[in-house]
């Protein structure tokens, strides 16, 4: 059902530790830890060979994980090391264990095969620990297929409308003096689809503007890849004769069945970094609120309305283009 | 699996406004609004054209309804006529439309085929809108197929019972002195089923008695209309030498799926209109109550039951003779 | 799906009253009540044979129940005795009746064919009711196949680790210096299925120390009788030369559906009856605590886990040598 050779995003590196965890990941509940002496990541099938308890109720023992129902332990390969009152275990004692690694700040699973895993295919997202950026990451989870989510951010257009109270401008309203025209550019290469959307003389919501000290209008320049399975990285550049903004967006889909995804966020701004508005915090609690209570209750209501009427034919308008590429691109992916 | 080409009651017409809901009628999601300037009333399939964003989460804009996902603009005939940042809309973009209109109080929908549609057909309920009366209108939800819902009314002899501890009388009880025999008459033309029921002799609940300030025992007469799909209107007389009144129950089910249905109720009586009790207030509380928590727990009971069990045959009573005859028209109506 | 020529505990006899109350068992949807007058115990199909309300929503008069929809009295028997405003009743009109008995202090119910039921065929358990024991019953509900929750009780190596922070011991962890082995002894008879496994030298966690005031490491024995359908009285013995103290645990198992059951228990005790700790109602709240919050989440979660990964093939362990021998009379039993 998803392309399994690739890498998926699990969660925030931060979060990481000896407590164990379970997330469903292409449908494949997994249990992730990392050990207590070595401090190695671990990704093992959720269970117990012996009597299926999931190992995430368990406890990480050193470089392993103890079940907690008969005290089994399971080592980082999968494989049962001792089980109590006995002297040997047996060969058959074993679950499927995951590459997984840390990246950009982010935790990394690989479903398919180890063999054909390589740390270097996981997109490129400097600036998320950049020296001179500030990136806040969230980790949100969506009642919807992760490609309906990642639909969204190949279709910014809808920043100002879904955003309207937020963060968006007026541009292209019904009944304005102009129907401003957009430009889209669309180009790519073997692994990614680009896009530059620009629209010119944006009159920016108060947020938008406050975030560069703008009064007046601004040209807004979303330069935007997408790269699979699904992850999309958006540069977003507002200037005008008074300031020059550049925000990094990115925006990073992990299904976890066909129906719900994980979403893993990350915001790098270029402004602002040391003092004044928005600190780190200030940009969390705006970017987990605009995604919580406007993009994915959105997304979730697209799914269930997808499922009610049986899938209709979605009817693409001139800022769909960047979307019809990646969805052609996926098509060739996945034959 | 439900008839189509028929009108069915959505919600009281005092909760249709400019702020857009949804219900679902038949397995169909529709949006209901009010436009903005002709305060006409619009019924439209509950997805945009674009990308299936339910429209009740839109906004109406004029006379039509903006997709708050990416700004497309809807009229009442379910087109689009306006996309942001294009200078033409596609023919394609288009849902499906209903007639919806006002009549007694209440707003209705034609699911099937509106050249159809005649206003005329919806049954008739003059009482609502009398001025010498007094009418309570109420909505409820019901996880039970309409026609349970319905059987409900059809078969008043659960009064005595299941609202023993409210309006019911005690007749008919076992080990009373007599097992009072009711009086049953089924009539029926090309459109209604009617019955007749007399009980003699009833000794009232104190809240029954209260409504007419009876003290002794009345005389209870139940006429009953059904039309279809499924309305049930009751007219409900007591009387004896010390006064007589009259009550009009409409009970108005509406199919979501099958197994869930609304039900729209009204209460209209020809007592204490002015002063005295109950007020208004009263019956909207005593009638959402014993609906609320006497018949809905029941005939959601009954469904379970149903679906539990694999749908056994009934075994019909004396007091089924109404509800046979209405089932037997319903069967030749659905052909 | 289950054997149902067999009892199966659905409740403490103590809970049974004249107020109806329904329990699914093997599927089947059952009222259980004693009557008014003589207080008999009657189980019958939880639906009244009129229109399928529910029983259990009715009320108990006399030695029948009364439906509360419209008022037909259902007898012992699972006839219809009585209809409002009818002279006589018809011969369709009833439910079917299953043997329902009082022993051991629970209440039990016999699903398959009622003339085969025998009430001999109950396993004994005769410390429930000595008069120099203590009993303490308590009921669970299950989200999982009643034999997982049993094959919880047949392989009691569990208890050193599902319950190491409450009565388990330190026994069998890896990195101790010794790996003591059990030992087990496995018989069987026509009926049922025995283990006794022994564990010398056992250092009691400090609940399990309180209870017979051991200061010093114990012999701890299980003595456990497995009867069908799925019954595990287990008799366990801890000593040494301070004390000895023996307990009777009852698990007996009753499934709901495939993946429900429900779980009566009993634990019997032979020490600090009348005064010191533990009272019956520390007994009562310290087991409930276990098996409410370490024994059932396991065994929903294992259940869980089995669905969710297509039940994968168990490895065995030493310790589980009763459960296989119980697993493969279970097998004979049902062909």
């Amino acid at each position: 059902m998803f392309p399994i050779n690739t890498w998926y995003c699990v969660e925030r590196a931060s979060e990481i530790s000896t407590q164990p965890f379970e997330r469903i990941i292409c449908n494949e509940p997994i249990v992730f830890f990392q050990t207590a002496k070595s401090g190695s990541m671990v990704a093992l099938e959720n269970r117990c060979p012996h009597r299926q308890a999931p190992l995430s109720m368990g406890k990480v023992v050193g470089e392993e994980i103890m079940c907690s129902y008969h005290g089994w332990v399971i080592n980082s390969g999968g494989n049962c090391t001792y089980v109590p009152h006995q002297k040997s275990t047996s060969r058959n004692a074993k679950v499927k264990s995951y590459p997984f690694v840390e990246k950009w700040g982010f935790a990394w699973v690989w479903i398919g095969n180890p063999l054909k895993s390589d740390i270097t295919l996981i997109p490129d997202m400097p600036w998320l620990v950049a020296k001179d950026r500030s990136a806040v990451l969230s980790r949100f989870y969506v009642k919807a297929n992760y490609q309906l989510m990642a639909d969204n951010l190949l279709d910014v257009s809808h920043s100002d409308f879904l955003h309207a109270s937020s963060f968006g401008s007026q541009a292209g309203k019904k009944g304005e003096t102009e129907n401003v025209q957009q430009e889209m550019e669309i180009t790519s290469d073997n692994v990614a689809v680009r896009c530059i959307r620009t629209l010119r003389e944006v009159q920016l919501s108060p947020v938008a503007a406050a975030w560069g000290g703008f009064t007046r209008v601004v040209t807004r320049i979303h330069r935007q890849k997408w790269t699979p399975p699904n992850s999309i990285n958006i540069e977003l550049i507002m200037e005008n004769e008074e300031n020059k903004i550049t925000i990094n967006h990115d925006h990073i889909m992990t299904p976890e069945t066909e129906k719900t995804c994980h979403y893993l966020f990350g915001f790098t701004r270029d402004y602002n970094i040391k003092k004044g508005y928005p600190t780190d915090k200030d940009v969390r609690r705006e970017q987990e609120t605009i995604i919580g209570t406007e993009d994915i209750p959105m997304v979730e209501a697209q799914q269930l309305n997808k499922t009610r009427f049986d899938d209709p034919q979605d009817v693409p308008g001139q800022a769909d283009k960047f979307l019809i590429a990646v969805h052609k691109r996926i098509e060739e992916i996945t034959g």
